[in-house]
């Protein structure tokens, strides 16, 4: 209990010898896609009960507001259309899009050691959202965001080992035009990183001036179509229970186009969604069953993300809580139906409720990217840089969620319980042959730097320390990193190519 | 994913009716002692392995340095003293001593509102450790804390709803003169709380000048016994596998005197135990193995609690790493040994490295709280206020707490699946007959205060409604809450004992 061992001497020098040397790759103690399952908010009846009443809603309730060629593909697949215009799915019908789901799902990034392999219980941590602010943490103030903030925030994710890919996390509001902004979002994000990108359109006729766009950077159709490098984040429906008809249409453009598609249910528990934890879930796996059925009915095998994101509403005001326990628990939920389908899976992870990075915000994103992430779920989306539940992103955050999120996947990564560590033999010969201590012993020197992760902002100095080095402050340390990383950012957009597609399109960033 | 939901109407009228009733205790959505246990960071086969390490750990390495008397009974009991003057404990022994372990501890307050019942999975956070600063947020500065820190900690923690017990957070460093320094903490905290309350002693000979403040305290001896209110947390180990002499004599003198005991093995990882967590899982189980034979060898079915704290050094330096992943899987792992051996456990959570109530400390203190929780853990030690890895405890920081852990109890609560609240007749009926929302539904209404938990302190406002109240920093209205608590705090003790105390005892509290 005491700090004080930190002073012996015991095997510090043999310590600093091995941390001088740089980690191989391979031995990083946390990297994307550590395997997540320990955590089961849901009993194997709850699981049951849930799928149940999500095959019941489907088969009784359906979804309104199909457009004309989702209502033909699906009537096609086996859907049933209602006296009420609402599409039913029979049991059967959506078993077997279950049955034949494509679970080998990888979104790849445009530099091949960004690929993120959704299989089994992999999770990864990145951004997402439509945040209309961005947060001035130094003047303490939100103001609209704009496209270089949107490139400053892809040039971040891309030096941030967890943060895994970048989707969309703020709109640009300074480029009024919707057709142009669709495609300096993607532009602007594919410029800042080379991980994987997420995205959205407005409308069905903006597609494919961005797929135009995507051929360019990847060098021809084809290149696109063998790693498309961008995903389709999807709102397919306006819960509760009612296709979002212009999305939907997006969504078959994108599907036509080789894009991935996340399909994004995102109801409000209380608003748009029942109320109780469990019937939030229910209608957003029962509203994901129908996207996954729909994109079978298009294109069967077409790689797409089961995106159950209910949010959570504080319901004595109406307004959205992404930052309480009850969204943590609805997205560890929905992240346990990902597991119960083995369906590649996405959901909603890290938002903060606080306006700027304090201690509420660390707290918020804290726990329900943890829980999240021991769930296994594939992609947590929004797990850093999200605050005001979704209306501001704040870089300064972005860049601290990198060490939280370090740690969490190191929560991930779990207990390795093994002959050799449960150390026996170690303590048998520290406490009966040695010095009676662990801090020299080759044991702990090998696992230094592969099993224990080190913060890279946080700080863990002593009081005495921490006074000596000046006090350090954890914001402004966040501040002095994005800086520094945004004085070194370089395009990843090859400069020729650039050159092209500012001939083709209207590109807003300088 | 629109905040825009808030600002309909329906139901709004309802809801703030709703809202203004005060809400019965036996609705409130979280309280002590709700049950964890479906997070389980050790799979069934590592649990067993660390089972089995342990007794193989006792039965050929033993625990040396035990006092006489503990020698003495323990043989008894049948234990083997080696040639080495090591006790070495037959895995039969062990197997005994868990057999007829007293599974149904209540911990008492000595208000019976707090009494906590330590069976199962029930979860109870509180504080603990053995800080030696104070954190003066205003100042931004480590300052000595003194005997009045400790009694405004102690009513702080009276009104506080989710710290649901006062250890000794830090040490009366103004009081010079150790017996003064143990019986002037008791009656600190005392004097602030009905909460049951932990201390430590310096020396076995100042146990008694306790025990007769607690039976004055209690209204005589066997008031006392009927309801020890205070526990003794006892170090009664060095790691690695050493009995500490002089705690081990402290236990016995608190078994005699009928206080309950927490058994306390704070090994630290990679110095004091094993590097790998496995590993010093394995010796902290160990070690109160040990600990249950000693008491249950001087008086069976005395109650007592399995304290496997181990720590986590950050191998770099040595120093401890309180917040860090490896620390919250580490007391994970261990809440999960209890569960295995369903025991009533104890383990350290919510630890902050840093200095301050910053977003570190949010996120440090949410993620090892949270975990502990969902595992289950009876005690969650160190849960709030504690920074500097256990060197400074933060008034502020345990208000901020309260919230932190009411969002965390919350997440152990976890999602209930009923028939009710899958909610199918609820969407149907909106779905098909209803307002398409579910803002006003007589479920959504019903569930606003029982299953959803709103923050004291954390700020859910949008940014318009932030600039309009003034931008709170939350540090702020921490400061503003405390300076609330202490204006208005009423001492514990009924002025007549706290005159008998001050005639027989020293008291330094004014």
């Amino acid at each position: 209990m005491s700090n004080s061992i930190s002073r012996r001497s015991g095997g510090r020098t043999a310590r600093k010898t091995a941390r001088a040397a740089p980690l191989a790759e391979h031995l990083r103690p946390v990297k994307a896609g550590m395997v997540g399952g320990s955590y089961s908010p849901l009993s194997p009846q709850g699981e049951k009960k849930i799928h149940n009443a999500a095959l019941e809603a489907l088969e009784f309730i359906g979804l309104a507001d199909a457009p004309q060629s989702g209502i033909d593909s699906m009537l096609d697949a086996g859907a049933v259309l209602d006296d009420n215009g609402r599409l039913r799915f029979p049991r059967s019908l959506v078993e077997d899009a279950l049955a034949s789901a494509n679970r080998n799902v990888t979104l790849f990034g445009r530099d091949q050691k960004h690929d993120l392999d959704l299989s089994g219980n992999r999770v990864h941590f990145g951004t997402a959202g439509a945040a209309v602010h961005i947060v001035d943490v130094l003047n303490n103030e939100y103001r609209d965001s704009k496209v270089k903030d949107l490139f400053d925030a892809a040039c971040i994710v891309n030096e941030l080992d967890n943060i895994h890919f970048l989707q969309r996390p703020m709109v640009c509001r300074d480029i009024v035009d919707n057709r142009e902004m669709d495609y300096n979002t993607v532009y602007a994000c594919c410029a800042g990183t080379t991980k994987h990108v997420g995205t959205s359109f407005t409308e069905p006729s903006f597609v494919p001036d961005v797929i135009e766009m995507l051929h360019t950077i990847a060098g021809g159709e084809k290149a696109w179509r063998e790693r498309p490098f961008v995903s389709n984040s999807n709102c397919f429906v306006v819960p509760p229970m009612k296709f979002a008809t212009e999305s939907c249409q997006v969504m078959e453009a994108c599907i036509q186009a080789g894009m991935p598609i996340l399909l994004l249910s995102a109801g409000q528990a209380g608003a748009t969604a029942p109320a109780p934890i469990a019937g939030a879930i229910v209608q957003a796996v029962a509203e994901c069953l129908a996207g996954l059925v729909y994109v079978h009915s298009v294109k069967p095998g077409h790689p797409c993300i089961f995106g159950t994101w209910p949010f959570v509403s504080d319901l004595r005001t109406g307004a959205m809580s992404g930052g309480s326990g009850e969204q943590a628990l609805l997205t560890a939920g929905c992240a346990q139906m990902h597991r119960f389908y083995d369906l590649p899976g996405g959901a909603a992870a890290g938002i903060a409720d606080a306006k700027m990075p304090d201690m509420q915000a660390g707290w918020e994103q804290a726990m329900s990217n943890v829980m999240a992430g021991l769930t296994g779920l594939n992609m947590v989306y929004e797990a850093a840089g999200m605050h005001a539940s979704l209306l501001g992103f704040c870089l300064e955050s972005l860049i601290l969620g990198d060490d939280l999120l370090g740690q969490a996947m190191r929560c991930v990564r779990g207990i390795e319980v093994t002959e050799d560590n449960v150390s026996l033999d170690v303590i048998k010969s520290t406490c009966l042959d040695g010095p009676g201590h662990f801090l020299g012993s080759e044991q702990t020197l090998s696992l230094m730097q592969t099993e224990y992760i080190y913060p890279s902002l946080a700080d863990r100095t002593s009081p005495k320390e921490w006074v000596e080095i000046g006090k350090p402050n954890l914001v402004q340390k966040a501040i002095e990193k994005k800086e520094n990383i945004l004085k070194n950012a370089a395009k990843k957009i090859d400069p020729v190519i650039d050159d092209k597609l500012r001939s083709m399109f209207n590109i807003h960033l300088t």
